[in-house]
């Protein structure tokens, strides 16, 4: 059947799928960086896409953002000093400040756009902006990261469009350099790495990079988003210094966390590798 | 955008969603029972779709016919007599059969044009056909059911279509009814059970009807299937007799299944609930 325009659709011609979902058009502009577009559809709530791919939407945001904040956060063994590359829509930075021990998370999203249409149609997510622990950056990550101080972070959470465009220089080795160079020597860096069906090479490419740069080790989350290709994403997570990863957060510190997705058996299950995706990143 | 006739689309307006695979239809038929096309497709080898809703995909397919098949018979102390209703595809009696305990997979389909075409597009899948333990049976799976001899059965896998038209009879307490009289007393029941996001309702009246049927307890275990609405999908299992799920087979034997998606881990993973599901499945 073809889709009238009760739809918006995100056709990707390179992966050969695309996703739909019914609903109008209510908002939409050019910033200096992309097309940014508002949604409001029959069944996910508000939907933000960026050059027609979709970002976040009303329903479905919480497999991601809690997904890109939490097993990070629950790995770390004292994680202070949180930044987040990207992120404007402040899902990520809500889901960090949930936890007491981070004393201090620093957003840096190069389009300020994203922040105020987030305000204005996910206003959920935007909880914590104003939370005394939040900076709000607006300006490019890459310039941030060779700027930041070195041995100074924690967490490096890198929750960013696909690798074209504005982001195509935050999957590289340059960049994981930097980020690398900024970490404390307990630090671990969390990046959103697509999905493990259609974007496979990608996730060995960037595991590679990662490893090339300088980290100890890196490993491969997974986890369902519905609005994202295929349904089913991923995250890579590289660790400054070698060593197991363990849950910090006991049953109650999780249950504080509120979250809807997380908890300790599914931070598990994240990490729990299909076999043919173990086999491919093993080197 | 709009997608032109390179596409093939199922389009879903109560859930608001639509996937879509690039991809040309090579052949269509009305049966008795439903109408089958099959499309082969750029990126997801050939697909078959019954009523204009996805089936089964050259490319996914394994996620699917893995975690209908292995964490049931890898619960299960002794799967000696498997039942399938449904799966004329055959890919869900292919991996039953790659389990040596296995000694009778009998496939109930009540579409026999879904088996041909199988044979012909998913060849593939159809390898352990002639398998001396596999029955191919074709008609209807509930009137089978209301026939089987009582205490018959250690596994009924139930691989339908969607509980409307030909499959509808069985997601209710009358088919659950007559699988738990045809089970041993080990004996379990797994049924496909839509998507944890989209369907959670459905999920949560298909454990109260099976637990109502006299099933002693429910499990519900998770996995991604990208051409599945919301790419993520669920199973639930039915268990016969209260007790804990222990996996029963080791390393070695879960390498010999030769699978792509289900290891040790993933069987784990499969069944670590998000708090949301969990919750709406707490009575």
């Amino acid at each position: 059947m073809t889709l009238d325009q009760r739809w918006f659709t995100e056709a990707i011609e390179t992966t050969g799928t695309a996703f739909s979902l019914m609903g109008e058009k209510i908002h939409e502009e050019q910033t200096p960086y992309q097309k940014i577009a508002i949604w409001k559809t029959q069944t996910f709530g508000y939907l933000m896409t960026i050059d027609g791919c979709t970002m976040v939407s009303t329903r479905d945001n919480f497999l991601y953002h809690e997904m890109m904040a939490h097993p990070a956060l629950n790995s770390h063994p004292h994680p202070e000093t949180v930044v987040i590359i990207g992120g404007g829509d402040c899902g990520t930075l809500r889901e960090v400040l949930k936890h007491p021990e981070v004393k201090s998370a620093t957003q840096v999203e190069i389009d300020e756009r994203v922040t105020r249409l987030a305000e204005q149609y996910f206003p959920e997510l935007c909880e914590k902006n104003n939370d005394p622990r939040a900076t709000l950056f607006f300006g490019d990550g890459i310039q941030w990261m060779k700027n930041a101080a070195p041995d100074s972070i924690d967490l490096v959470i890198i929750d960013s469009t696909d690798p074209v465009g504005p982001a195509e220089g935050l999957f590289g080795k340059r960049f994981y350099t930097d980020c690398l160079r900024a970490l404390r020597p307990d630090g671990m860096l969390i990046q959103q790495s697509e999905s493990p069906l259609l974007h496979l090479e990608l996730i060995r490419a960037m595991h590679t990079a990662m490893r090339e740069a300088g980290f100890a080790q890196t490993h491969l989350l997974h986890f369902p988003q519905p609005i994202y290709p295929s349904g089913w994403w991923s995250a890579s997570l590289a660790c400054k210094k070698a060593g197991a990863l363990t849950p910090r957060l006991d049953a109650q510190a999780i249950a504080a966390l509120d979250t809807r997705y997380y908890n300790a058996d599914t931070h598990r299950a994240a990490f729990a590798l299909p076999t043919y995706v173990r086999a491919a990143l093993a080197d």
